[in-house]
């Protein structure tokens, strides 16, 4: 496989289909592993993935750490107390020593959007090799999900060829707290790229009217957009409308914060008006899956029962596809590394 | 070697006398390994073992670890929050979680009795086939300490053919906090099923006279007594009386907030009347091992000296054999995994 | 490479010539490894490090284990609470614990200097034949710190033959706070053993006159000095004329709390008199590099600009060259252990 010119990992927003063709196409093989006999590659033995962790995830980091060591890699975590790390600065000095210790990858989570681009910037200045993989940054991005997101969907829509295809045309909905959520607009981004039609749902507290126009500019600082024609996106505050003839569900975690902000009156009010369950989701006209990037607040986002319903809730098979879309990540960064050229021996 | 039956390890209740000279065989075997050139085996490779250990022990936990890596298993740990994980559902959630991200077997300890069956029966309802190895629960069982201690008693009569035969007839005394210890408990049950004599000693308040019919029957849910014929359990308040004729002595882990309960009135009557020396043992009538399940309240449970005698006290003995008796239990579940009919490829 | 005679390093005041230069020659060829594809060693296949960090280094540890791992040996960290371990009794039980559950390497770190001697000399009482590896204890040594130092200050003045000798002669000053610097201890015992001349500076109340007797006597309970003839060390209070003819500079960590302690009365005022600058180096007459064992107070012990500078300031070469440094200490160890005789097979 050819390399396929990201050498970080970012923001969905620079994917174009092709690299997120890449990206399933090798999912898909690294998921069929675990059922042919092969259980581990190769592929990256002897290098290091440095997981940095400033905001901490069990959860992330277990699934990228696992991801690794299929690969072969070898795996050192980073979890700094809060109070170590409280400036940008001592940041990039710890950055700068998992490099200066052999690290390939640099898997980065901070509650600051924007701290994966400024390491990748600043490593990238000093002639680093390093990969820096955004595991999470603030509001802004988490592409990892994003993509296991787009796998687990087109996996749903054809289980043998799980190709950016096959979201083309189709009417998917995001429910929920779309302005405090890195998942939402990964996900929008990696959508809209294979031709998807997103619907919006939440009250204007949680979904600003200027979301409707959210991939129409590239993000700042990004040249152009790598996709020609994006899937289009709506807003629309009623559920049952917005659910009238969608192909798929994707409700986001409601952080119970919000409710101290005053964005919200009640859970039980928020459950009523945006709230999944199965009787609700007869208005899709037929049958569909329900997505959630977990851990989910039982009887706020979606009725306990549907959590419960693996033929609808596709909750662990977004956990178990995260394993293989890393995997892919991982693989992807190893060989743009191996392609770069002039590499200064030390 | 053939699978022996068991898809999780829950309870040494359920243990027959071929289950237990199967672990003690394999025990055998890997103890050699170090000293024959060969440090690790590949036979778990590509194989995934997750510790849940919601009640911390960093002991126990490196134990089951380094067991996994010498079988070249790959190793995830999961050490909770207390807070993150209030309740018994999210505790699944949990469990699920890394079940989907490939984990093949599940090391789980936890504070209250009962979770490692109810995660297992919970993850073969749905068709899982990941292993439940339980590594302490509540005051109800701990199976691996117990079989390391029966590992070790074996070898003491019988260094090299350690089988479950050996102990046959043997006087066994545990002296000590039985009624709050989940290990005494598993002793019970290793220990009868080979044919020991187990004599009991300890307080009223810590050694309820209900524990002479311990093993009698078996526990709430399970059918029947794998084992036709069990060992002899008696209760001897007298420490004198119970040690003579002793082949071996096992004496328990005193926890210090027992005499905030009023159970004990001093640790210093306590030694007095229940803890171990030189001088006492001279009641067995001739040299007898000490166990131990460690960490030892020195002058409490037993005399500094006799801790600092390797020729009488088995500590250290015991945590080494703990490496091959784990190693034993994770290559026979892997093995019992790999016979299992009719798995689902998802 | 036969084996060197040294069962644990615990001080580099027991290092011969022979014995640096063998470290050096070492480190030179695993720091050349991930350059010419060979990014992984089978050298410590199948053996186990411990890391026993009883005073936390995320940093140290990581280097620790990132070098085990690429000799391809297993790593188990132990991080103990601090409340768990208030006895050093208990300490050693902890060591116990893990040299019984096969431990082949206990890289200890303490803040009470003597910890790792004291485990080295019970293990060795008890037969055990596990090596100690100090990481650092108390303000007594660091030698692999040290031993790092002087492989970046070797491969400064010879970076294709980076032995002991192309120090000899050589005048290095090490500025500031040397009276709590383990670092700047094991710093004097491996330039002057190299024949390196060593200028010492800073105040009197962090460079108390007697260092410069430091390295005329081994220290207590070692028999004679390896080294028959070592460099000379200095003491110079004031900075400008100590930088005169120097060919590198050491600067040391500066505690914030020897404020507190009343043994400074400003940063601004120590940065006047001992802080480096782009400016200050000038007095050297040529370019010299400078080290620093991290993390460095930008302002305080030196410029933010010369940090920034590769040219000059060279510690992310040490935190590079902490690797095969390491990687070598392990092989060595690991090669002694072999030759040991009479191994007692338990």
């Amino acid at each position: 496989m050819s390399s396929w010119g990201h050498r970080h990992v970012i923001d969905l927003a620079t994917f174009s289909c092709d690299d997120l063709a890449k990206v399933l196409e090798l999912a898909q093989r690294f998921r069929a592993m675990p059922f042919s006999g092969v259980r581990k590659l190769p592929a990256l033995q002897g290098r290091f993935m440095t997981s940095l962790f400033f905001e901490p995830s069990t959860r992330t980091r277990s699934s990228f750490e696992l991801a690794a060591r299929r690969l072969s890699a070898d795996v050192q975590s980073f979890s700094p107390s809060s109070s170590s790390l409280s400036k940008g600065e001592s940041l990039l000095d710890t950055a700068r020593t998992y490099v200066a210790m052999g690290a390939d990858v640099l898997v980065v989570r901070h509650r600051c959007a924007g701290v994966p681009q400024l390491l990748a910037e600043e490593l990238d200045r000093s002639g680093e090799r390093v990969a820096v993989l955004n595991a999470g940054d603030g509001l802004h991005s988490h592409p990892s999900q994003g993509l296991l997101d787009l796998f687990t969907l087109a996996r749903h829509f054809s289980a043998e060829a799980p190709t950016p295809e096959v979201l083309r045309g189709r009417r998917i909905v995001i429910v929920g707290d779309v302005l405090h959520s890195r998942v939402a607009r990964s996900n929008l981004w990696a959508l809209t790229a294979c031709g998807a039609e997103v619907v919006l749902c939440g009250p204007p507290t949680l979904l600003p009217e200027a979301f409707a126009s959210f991939v129409e500019a590239p993000p700042p600082g990004q040249a152009g957009d790598p996709v020609p024609q994006r899937g289009r996106v709506t807003l629309e505050r009623d559920l049952d409308t917005a659910l009238e003839g969608a192909d798929a569900v994707m409700t986001l975690r409601l952080q119970k914060e919000r409710m101290r902000e005053h964005l919200l009156t009640s859970l039980e009010a928020y459950h009523r008006a945006y709230g999944l369950s199965h009787q609700r989701l007869k208005r899709c006209g037929k049958p569909v899956p329900v997505l959630h990037p977990g851990p989910v607040n039982r009887g706020v986002e979606m009725a306990s029962a549907l959590l419960d319903d693996p033929s609808v809730c596709l909750v662990e098979e977004q956990v178990r596809n995260g394993i293989p879309v890393r995997m892919a990540l991982l693989y992807l960064l190893a060989a743009e590394a191996a392609a770069a050229p002039g590499l200064t021996a030390a």
